[in-house]
């Protein structure tokens, strides 16, 4: 009987090895097909310590599936290049030293090139070890499935951190054209009314998830009313133009302080040009799109206009909660993220943005970090943050699920985050 | 019927005034009673942008009741000094310019004496005040309780402030003395189990409380278990023994950071001076009193120490609800308060500290502050901080309740603040 | 002979000795009755890392003597207090570690009253030593008299410290009063005509001189033409009226952008206030003295106006050789330096101002300094740095001679430093 | 007559025209060709604010020519691109906005080939320009010949930039190899005595020269002896092997500021590698080449060598006295300069170093710039800078010169900068 088990075990590892070496493989085509638009010197770049040069996202997504999964499980391995290792690692203390993050844009070897030959080596050796029995474990496997899922995230952060690049350069050059139409947004300033309750959130179903999406647990919640869609830009433009960042009785202490010190008067990327406000976007300078959700917001910024409005932003759980209930019909994820499928896979770069939540981002209860290096993935971060759920234009549709948990510094501005409003 | 019950409102706001003013009075006199061992010189420098000079202590909280409680009530109220509320001014925007916080201690004007001067003179007015009709109004009462509590709270400051800056003089003054004995304390290795389950937390009792400890509302809590006591001086120092400032893997990212570019390797005011540890403290230094509660830790040191003893710290709401089941006999919150009697009043500066918990400082379910300026006494702080719960020696007794929640950025060390521990 | 010798030499080395102590106990009751109208907060500050507080300067002078007459040479040299060597030492490296120059403001201990204590002590004993027989030594005496000059050069940067200090307060106090009329100002567009030729420039007459100004050298001077008499605070006025702080092309490089950084708009200290140009001084705020010469400039402030006026700065080799050949009737040099008494003996606070000349603070051909650690007195400052010629109403009058070398960075505004003209 | 001097005179200038179209067609393909061995991702990074990327000094040296000479001189100009004259303006507030210095490497577009095609274009219009009548001005043939001579600065400075940006990365790449056997350097222990006297200096001669080389004028020099050879990178390592760079006083004031905060151990791009020195170059990590003369100091480690050696750094006018002296048989400049010759045309980058002077970098007597924009070039820079004479390895053989003034601020280590020793 053991032994039937066995091979059935065997089995569904085999087909679940399989599988995840197609997925594997569409991922990483999909990273390099987003770069096909880029001349060679916008790889080597890096326009702040926060961004990264994308010539550093295609190593490090790499050096992951090298170092944590080819390096302890392949027979025989050889590192592709010692160097390589400590260029690549972002803030993995447990494997050894690294690059300083503020200075991965001194590096202009190994050339673009080199690193493609370092993707395409990595490529071939995960092709073969995925076909191979020691493969077939279950933790091995689950490895190569975080792998795939950061080198998913990486593909947003890579498409940020590019138009941030971009946005520095007086030639406002455009990566990609023209910018599709927005779709026609729903006024926020509808509510859906919620009697509040004992509930559970956390993620408990199958499917891949991050650490720090669990362990599932239940939260009490007062009523509440959370709006059915996101704030646009044009509701947030009436902020602004109403003097909204003069105001600091509208900011919290350290977001006024930001404010005055770096002179925000309007959302990052937003330009009035001679009257008319436009937006810096990867299609260049576009007419701010007044009927989108409003992007690239510090949590700040949502903050104040929360309050400006009499309203609030909605805690985790609150979005959770909702997100669950009307995922039957798709209708809330649909409304705050619109089109969030991958840009080279579909109608692109415009749609929908991050909402920033009203909860830091802590460790829920009895969350444990994965054994070893991996475990540095997300509960090291859990400070100083807050949390944004649902998805952005750029968010791989894998990646669009209710218990999905994004944490920035709340003075974030370069990533797709927008708002939705709450109440009471 | 009518002016029957307006009278007797009447009574009773005028036995709460008189009751008030005695208040008023006995906390003015006491902050006076804590500088008496100062030299003048004392009084005057900033150690650093967090902390005041004494001397600005002194002039704010007087201020205070200038601004919030005169200003508006008082019948042809002059202000003392236009300059005065310039200097005096902590952070109310909504109530005119300020001196930059970092540079209070620019000031030698006006002089020590000068300063005491102007408390004298609002001592008088806010005695007269309080004694005639206009004041025994609630919404004015409750002002002159807020100052009086805030008053309170600088009490601490005063004294952590000039700690630090004592602390910096190579000289080791020592301001007080000789250092009591302090209490031996019980092991924190003790826990309390508890079930977890459905809870009211925050302020609903009758007496003063701050904005931020309500409004009341119900939390879910899993099962969870909390230390008996606080950890102690001689149990942190195992930790800084074993090298745990060396271990990135017990360290938040952010914590880890600190570590590095500030050098730490104990708690703060620890030296080792030939091989025996010893502490800087407001009697100099002292030797290291290694069964009082630690203190002087920042957030990151005891996440840090917490992860070492595979613990956690408890959150805020696991905190309040054990601290009100057990506050029938007292018992937990003395063992982790100790002597929180003002120093002037009793045994002193030794004792008990502040304790870390896990929770961000974030508003209540249907917070709302207060109206007017006296509404940026709590809330707009609400980010980037982290809730301390219980009290510290330094600690006025009238604010140990189980509902307080004190605040503070979580690498700031300059507090007392230790921490104790929870599990699963 | 050789025993008559000596004892002649001895003579006068006792009368050196007596007069030298003479002029120790002037300059020291000096230094004492500057402070005397300051309150005790007003010892204590710091205002900006370049400046230091009153009692430090007390106190520096002191270790000065202590350190360098008393340690080497008094017979059982026993020291004040080990901690007040390292808190007194200003730069030199070869006496021991000291408290860093951006943190002497912490202290608030020793009190004010204990380093007059030191001082009394130090000077008891420095009575003693000067009137025994170990003293009469030339190389001894020569410690003296540079302790002296030393604490006389002391005494200008106390006042203008003590001024930096106050200027940042809002109440604007006068630390005396009221302000003395300045004297009537020649127009600065005379000049005097010299043809140039072979000089000879340096210390070589008899007397007390920095180890800087020597050894005597011969320069070359091409013709020249230098002002008769310095800028004066109108003349300037004109430059800040006709824009000149917003022509770049007026700027040398560093100038400009200190200019952009530090958002200058007119010398240190002036204020338009409702239309009308006041100065802060230590009279407090005064109306500006239009006919004084113009004061608190930077070297860049006065390159630029000079280069507006279609002229330049004279090297220090011309100002001196001018002086020299002037100083028959002393025409020159109080033309420049105007009532350059020490304030509590004469007129006072108002008059003259030190020069920038063109030339960088160099060493002469063949200097050496003095060995040992009075050697860092002047060399190791001998970069980065603009010398200035002739005197201020702050400088002791033994001071203004036509070789005084007195150096700043170019950046330096709050010492009391204007301009002369010069042109070809 | 009138007629005949302007025939004269014209042909005069067209052949001037026709030489200078020479001199530009060769300096602007060797510029070119020192750039062969890059990879496109070299051209793009910034490594600090004082250095550039390749791809800026490809594009300033092309926007020199449009902006100084075409701009005003060619019929019909108009611009290439009106960013572009945004992106490589340096510092010439004469001529508009331009990019911040220190974000230069923000600007991955215009891409290298688009940098090429600019610069191919405005060589087009300058070939056709400079066969035109109306080039054929002295004004205007003035401003190709400082073109032409600005370029060649900036392939000094390209190759200084690349290799401070490939000192940066843990691959140590090399540009080019393998490197050059250096020649045998004679001792830096040989003087030549000079008695001093009247000279003077600055330039007069037929040729091209900056402004800030003239005008000629006398100076006088006290006696004094200057080594015959530069200080060798083996002369130095003794130093650093003595502790040199632990002893403050052997250090000016600034300098011993540098190295604790910079934590200097040695020159810059020196390496201890298991007990063999190695130092960065172009080449890769080599071997310290013992008898080359040494490079990469500071000013600061230049005159704390000296005054270790009992020594001192020359005046300018020293070295320029002796330079012309020794010019007839060279011998001076040759054992300074060693190989003085462009790297692409002879044996290249090893070899010699510019020496640090002791002089401060001021205008000569009655220096005036050129009128206009370009009278930027030099003279706005004459403060905070200290003058280096000779040449380097990487210096154009048409710039070795006995006038010829270099100048950085004290603290620059990137530029191959030596030192040579004098006396008295």
């Amino acid at each position: 009987m053991a032994g039937r088990e066995q091979a059935v075990t065997r089995v569904a590892a085999d087909e679940r090895a399989a599988s995840l070496l197609q997925e594997y493989r569409e991922t990483r085509a999909l990273t390099e097909r987003l770069c096909e638009p880029l001349a060679t010197e916008d790889y080597v770049v890096q326009s702040m310590p926060d961004a990264s040069p994308t010539k550093w996202h295609l190593g490090h997504t790499t050096w992951f599936f090298e170092t944590f999964v080819l390096g302890p499980h392949e027979p025989n391995f050889r590192p592709y290049d010692e160097v390589f290792a400590y260029l690549h690692n972002s803030y993995y203390e447990g494997v050894g030293a690294r690059q300083p993050r503020a200075e991965r844009g001194m590096l202009t070897r190994p050339t673009v090139d080199e690193v493609y030959a370092y993707r395409a080596s990595i490529d071939d050796r995960m092709g073969e070890f995925l076909t191979s029995e020691v493969a077939a474990r279950k933790d091995v496997l689950d490895l190569v499935e975080l792998g795939v899922n950061h080198e998913q995230q990486h593909q947003e952060l890579l498409l940020t951190d590019l138009q941030h690049l971009l946005s520095l350069n007086p030639l406002r050059p455009a990566l990609t054209g023209p910018a599709p139409t927005p779709p026609i947004a729903a006024s926020s300033s509808e509510y859906i009314e919620h009697e509040g309750g004992l509930f559970e959130i956390g993620h408990f179903a199958d499917g891949f998830a991050f650490d720090n999406e669990g362990p599932p647990h239940r939260v009490h919640l007062e009523p509440f009313a959370i709006a059915a869609s996101p704030v646009t830009a044009g509701e947030f433009l009436e902020f602004v133009e109403a003097g909204g960042y003069a105001r600091s009785e509208l900011w919290l202490s350290d977001g006024w302080s930001m404010v005055q010190r770096e002179g925000w008067r309007a959302p990052l990327y937003w330009e009035n040009v001679s009257g008319a406000w436009q937006r810096f976007s990867l299609y260049g300078m576009i007419a701010l799109d007044k009927n989108a959700p409003v992007c690239h917001l510090s949590y700040y910024e949502a903050d104040a206009f929360a309050r400006w409005q009499g309203a609030r932003l909605p805690t985790e759980a609150e979005w959770e909660v909702c997100a669950r209930e009307l995922s039957s019909d798709g209708q809330f994820l649909d409304r705050g993220v619109l089109v969030p499928v991958p840009p080279a896979r579909g109608s692109g770069f415009a749609g929908g943005a991050w909402t920033w939540t009203a909860s830091p981002y802590s460790p829920y209860p009895r969350f444990t970090p994965a054994a070893g290096a991996v475990g540095e993935y997300n509960g090291k971060f859990m400070v100083n943050q807050m949390v944004l759920r649902g998805a952005s234009c750029f968010t791989p549709a894998a990646h669009v699920r209710p218990t999905y948990r994004n944490f920035f510094p709340p003075a974030a501005r370069w990533q797709v985050t927008g708002m939705r409003l709450a109440r009471k």
